[in-house]
């Protein structure tokens, strides 16, 4: 759909897989002092001196997690490393390295496998990370993507999830619902496809959603913004299942209760009128809909004057004590208790 | 065949990724001083202080590197842990965490995950290893396990792959070719019971043999072994795709050649008289086989007096010079290429 299927087409068999390790890694540089050595032993070494190292992983399976029917591999290799760093961010915590594994069946070509590492290399590029090992083996069917991150920080300055306190500011950057909205777009148009592969679609009108299903960005920028603004979070986590599981996990962890306003949940436009034409309420996909990569946060109200000018920050509610529970305020001022219906892989399956 | 499928079977849908992860990790706890967190947030925290970390990580495909009709899970769930400790230990460095994702189908049950989750906490019991993280998703097909383990060590006794020097001795620890010919007894048996499921495999001749294919150790005790020895390799890796390839390794990193000798390769009697019955010549078992995971070496000839006397270290050869080339000197004294045939999972999947 929007790949381009005519390629050159290299059968992996003959390559082998230290053949393969070699070939698709050999542009890759090393950027930290903290990387002693990248690939090419049995382990990768590291030195993080005085510094506290965080460590996340995440697995990505075919047809779970992506299509490859309207997700490009480049895109594919890109976001695998993004949902990664989104975690490092989340502690507060500069990224450093990853390990990337991939297990490929044999209908993939060496070509693929350079598109899918050429969207790694970009990811490792722009957001200035070492791919410092991996494992490449073969899979049975699909593809399979699983990549470690690690990260380091100042003791001071680590962010868990669980330090939120009463009185304590619920903030979240940038907008929610986008990639989930996108989603639904993209299968949307793999339907039309099927009836019709001559049909060349128009997506001007969502691109921005597109974009934020197919290439989103890890909030690398948050991390740093925080700092020159000199705020600390109390608590921290990436939107990954949607802000209403985010926000229970906070709650949940730091004992306490919110408040949270639904006429504050930031909204891109495209994302209000997308929801309109596919009639679903917009508020139940900023909550639910996940894959989002934003970062939720508490911030204590003496740290209010120093974020409320910032267009990256959005305060959406605020921290109550446990015993009031967790809820929405919606727009007819009516509080409905949050559930967490999250993006659950598990149950999503059949 | 060997698993009790008569089991109970909770189904996995209604439990949820969140709910499944806090089930199967609730009995791990936390050993190392370098573990500031573990499982529950957004990544886990380490703190290593002045010492290196080594980091490795393996992606294990059902049908491709183990197969349920004959691998009880709680075995696969430990050797997928000692597949990862085995590249650590190869560094020369102490195991200290590992993070475990997997992805399953729904015909796996709560108590099938349980069975993979307690010989993942054996492992870590015996091995001493805290468990920090991972993430637990779906699969439209098999299991897959993918682990990602952390060492530490002091600088100096970092040892790599690309040491080896002229006039070292080549060392192996343990015997060779075991787990491959255990593989082959539990193929054949497969094929056996599909024709006749009554029948009742005596399996006692192969004990050793199908022990090292379904729970193989790593060696953390010659990483001790060694210390205490006061021996420092000049290189090291562990054995995971056969002994012909890894000395490969060895050479071609250190730009040396060498000298293997058949009469020195060690085998157990179980292999020996199974290559027999098989009608496979034994050396090309134990050069080719794999998944021995034990330790191939190079030693200083200075440091021989410290390790002539342990049963638990052979000396098969020495390096020469790299225009030497790398040979095995047969029992009948000829000199012959090493070749690289390995366990190659790649062109392994037609």
């Amino acid at each position: 759909m929007i790949e381009d299927k005519n390629q050159q087409r290299t059968s992996l068999e003959n390559l082998g897989e230290f053949g393969l390790i070699d070939h698709l890694t050999k542009n890759f540089d090393i950027k930290h002092k903290s990387t002693v050595k990248g690939i090419g032993d049995d382990a990768a070494v590291l030195d993080f001196k005085s510094k506290k190292i965080v460590v996340t992983t995440d697995l990505l399976i075919e047809n779970v997690h992506f299509d490859l029917s309207y997700m490009p591999l480049k895109h594919l290799g890109y976001k695998a490393i993004m949902v990664n760093l989104s975690d490092v961010f989340a502690m507060n915590a500069n990224a450093t390295q990853v390990t990337v594994s991939i297990a490929v069946s044999n209908r993939f070509s060496l070509e693929a496998l350079e598109d899918l590492y050429a969207g790694i290399e970009t990811a490792a590029k722009i957001y200035n990370i070492d791919v410092v090992g991996g494992d490449t083996t073969s899979s049975t069917t699909g593809l399979i993507i699983s990549v470690t991150a690690i990260g380091e920080l100042n003791e001071e300055d680590i962010v868990y999830r669980n330090g939120a306190k009463p009185n304590d500011l619920l903030v979240v950057t940038g907008d929610l619902g986008a990639a989930y909205m996108g989603l639904q777009v993209l299968e949307r148009e793999k339907e039309v496809f099927k009836v019709n592969p001559q049909n060349q679609p128009d997506l001007d009108l969502y691109s921005y959603i597109i974009e934020r299903q197919l290439k989103p960005e890890a909030r690398q920028d948050i991390v740093k913004l925080l700092k020159d603004l000199d705020v600390k979070p109390t608590s921290m986590i990436d939107i990954s299942d949607g802000l209403s599981s985010e926000i229970i996990h906070i709650c949940k962890q730091s004992k306490v209760g919110c408040d949270l306003y639904e006429n504050k949940i930031p909204l891109d436009p495209q994302v209000i009128s997308t929801c309109e034409e596919f009639k679903i309420d917009s508020t139940t996909i900023a909550l639910n809909g996940g894959e989002d990569y934003e970062l939720l946060m508490t911030i204590s109200q003496e740290d209010f004057p120093k974020i409320k000018a910032n267009p990256n920050l959005t305060v959406i509610g605020f921290i109550t004590e446990e015993s009031r529970g967790m809820h929405l305020v919606t727009r007819g001022e009516s509080r409905i208790p949050l559930i967490a219906k999250g993006w659950n892989s598990l149950s999503d399956q059949e």
